[in-house]
């Protein structure tokens, strides 16, 4: 595994020390690539959004019910691809290194990616959702869907 | 297992379906119990906070480097006290049953609970974060910390 200067990594992998395990509820379909996935949500919606779409898996599909087109949801995705053992890293877009938690980097010890998406059209009975936008590749593991909501969901003040 | 009205369960548990696995970078410490703890982080700020802070595994530290007391950031936490199968749900405070993506309940397929705080003094030697308010009980296992970010945290608008 290569590093950037000013990068440290753990010495093991965190998915070797789990407690308890992920399940998928359905996958994100989009018209981005491993590879050529945008940056960030902000560069996505730049990009057009990719085609971006839910696919729920039949078991799960009555967890839909009280969503409505038009809301904002969090996504709570699993971006597995990477690494998990970088603790300090160097991003190409950051000055200098930070910390894995000061970041929203994919290469997490749990690589749980949190996106908060407009729900644009929503069909319950065949699980599938339009979505605004997403920086998911195509076929990302879905791991929930939860409800904006505003008065815990972001800091107090204008 | 009980069921209230017009609750619906999955028939199996998603933990037996996982994919990939979870390691705890910390834990939530609290004043809070099992089986006493605020509904959520709104009522757990009415009720004073609950002497909410972190402490982070000592690997996972110098993932901390470029966070700020006064910051606001995003727990990831691991609520796995609950059931998993439970995809349509009629909690005491709604009217009639929803589905469990539509609530925030910590009785979903994937029990990551999502929170946004705010810290108040950090110690990134020794791992200790306080933070405003939790509604976790002591003892949570923490999954991960974000920074919320302006660009994309909040739906367009006022």
């Amino acid at each position: 595994m290569t590093a950037r200067a000013g990068e440290e990594a753990l010495g093991f992998d965190p998915g070797d020390r789990s407690f308890a395990g992920v399940a998928a509820i359905g996958r994100i379909r989009s018209a981005w690539r491993a590879g050529d996935c945008p940056r960030n949500l902000r560069q996505a919606r730049e990009r057009g959004g990719g085609h971006a779409r839910l696919e729920i898996d039949a078991p799960y599909r009555p967890g839909l019910a009280g969503l409505a087109e038009g809301q904002w949801i969090w996504l709570l995705a699993w971006y597995g691809d990477r690494r998990r053992d970088l603790i300090v890293q160097a991003p190409a877009h950051a000055e200098g290194p930070r910390g894995t938690f000061a970041l929203r980097s994919p290469v997490r010890p749990n690589p749980v990616a949190l996106q908060l998406v407009r729900i644009t059209t929503l069909d319950a009975e065949t699980g599938r959702l339009e979505i605004d936008a997403t920086d998911a590749f195509d076929g990302t593991p879905l791991l929930d869907i939860k409800p904006w909501l505003d008065t815990v969901d972001r800091p107090p003040g204008p």
